[in-house]
């Protein structure tokens, strides 16, 4: 269960999860007619921390794209929906390293609102060649990033 | 009034309008929580109409995309909402061709629900080069495939 | 034509317009095939500006939706696409209301990068009963506020 | 690991694989910059497809939301990624019953092009109550119809 690698003091207290910290306010557009968000746009907004989070990492995607640089692609998705978001919401979306390879990373990533643990995902991203066809090492500077964001109970 | 470009017989009769008609069911995704479909939701439609009525016509826009042959762009939107699309509506969308420019033309589309008008639209597409920058004369076999799809009031 | 309506000094000047200013930036879910953000996804961004503007004056369409109040429905959008936004650009949406009446407003939209001018948009709100069937007088506390925020030239 | 509730004979051997097929054609609204598929955009043709297959069941989803029955709401997304969608890709989403509970169900949900797979998900789904807020039994129903589509390996 992936649940399990946020460690349980985390999951447990509601306190403030560690890793990079990205606010997303809830529009219609994220909403469905059930009155609730729609099960996709959370990871509509966890690409948004992602993306953000490599930004202050100092990468920007576009560049790497315009670059011919490696590019990333999401492998696999590991999604717990746990209370609903709704309209008007103010969430906080955390994300951490929870592995790192030597071409892919994992992200887990946690939405919540007031405290209250809304949504995880595990989302395991590939650096792949630009022509998308081969796994490819994470460029030096990215690497050492993330391992400086891995989750502490990783590192083993 | 962009709706004038509509002729009226059309309008009022409720009959089914002429051009390329392409049917379309209302997901989840499309909705919001005010229960009823996304404004911005129309605009998508409306594009898919516009690819299917390309391809029809026997343009695929990947190839156009991939070859660097000449892209469309969006130039502008006139929408009127007349009557809300709800979950589960199987909606109707039809399309003419409106003006038809050396570098541009304007789609007229309109999206019904059993003969009842819920939104019309006039959409200015042009043609640029692949670069995005420069406006290019319509692809020759292209253009006789808008000008057969002219609608008739609009032939003077 | 719509772009008239904002006064020529805005439009040409490029300088900071006047009204409410939300930024947006732009994540791989706004962005198409075409290396550019979709045609629709400006729309969802004049959304988000609206309903943040709107909570600057104190109204949050959630407790509106919920306590039966009036709910806000676009009844027309006329927009143009002067040149094209992409992947992590950082936006700026500037809101300015246009017009207002019994039952109705009028929101006047650009969306701009660096004082450049991308986007703008003229998008008729209809204030109507919670049943969504009939034109209502706007709440009077709204009102004031919508007043307050009148673009000047449209005071007469 | 989820990929196993999918048999490896219909996994290896890339035919069409059992249960309720849904075609789904992609457009530029479905794509990002990268070129491809955006990834909440797979979760968006399962959805589709889960839905046409209750309906094709006798159940409208907005039926239900309106006569205050029980709603279905994702619990958890397990999904793998395995080789990218495209722009005007035809596409296949087939979708079986992979366990059948007393207040949930696990769709099985698999996307191909051609004969090759791109895409499997496992995705939970929960009856709640109008409320949403605890987990009800299937309607009689929709149980049965639910049953006669379970995957037979999944009947022991």
């Amino acid at each position: 269960m992936h649940e399990s690698t946020f460690p349980a003091s985390v999951a447990d207290s509601g306190s403030q999860p560690p890793g990079f910290v990205l606010p997303v306010r809830v529009y219609y557009e994220d909403t469905d007619a059930g009155g609730v968000v729609y099960y996709a746009s959370y990871l509509r907004f966890c690409e948004r921390a992602r993306s953000e989070c490599l930004r202050a990492m100092g990468f920007e995607q576009r560049r790497l794209l315009e670059g011919g640089g490696p590019i990333f692609v999401v492998r696999s998705v590991r999604a717990d929906y746990l209370s609903p978001a709704r309209l008007d919401d103010s969430l906080i979306v955390t994300s951490v390293i929870g592995k790192l390879r030597h071409a892919s990373v994992c992200f887990l990533q946690r939405i919540s609102r007031g405290g209250v643990l809304l949504f995880t995902a595990e989302i395991k991203i590939a650096c792949v060649s630009a022509s998308g066809s081969r796994p490819t090492a994470w460029p030096g500077a990215l690497r050492e990033c993330f391992r400086a964001q891995l989750y502490p109970s990783n590192l083993s």
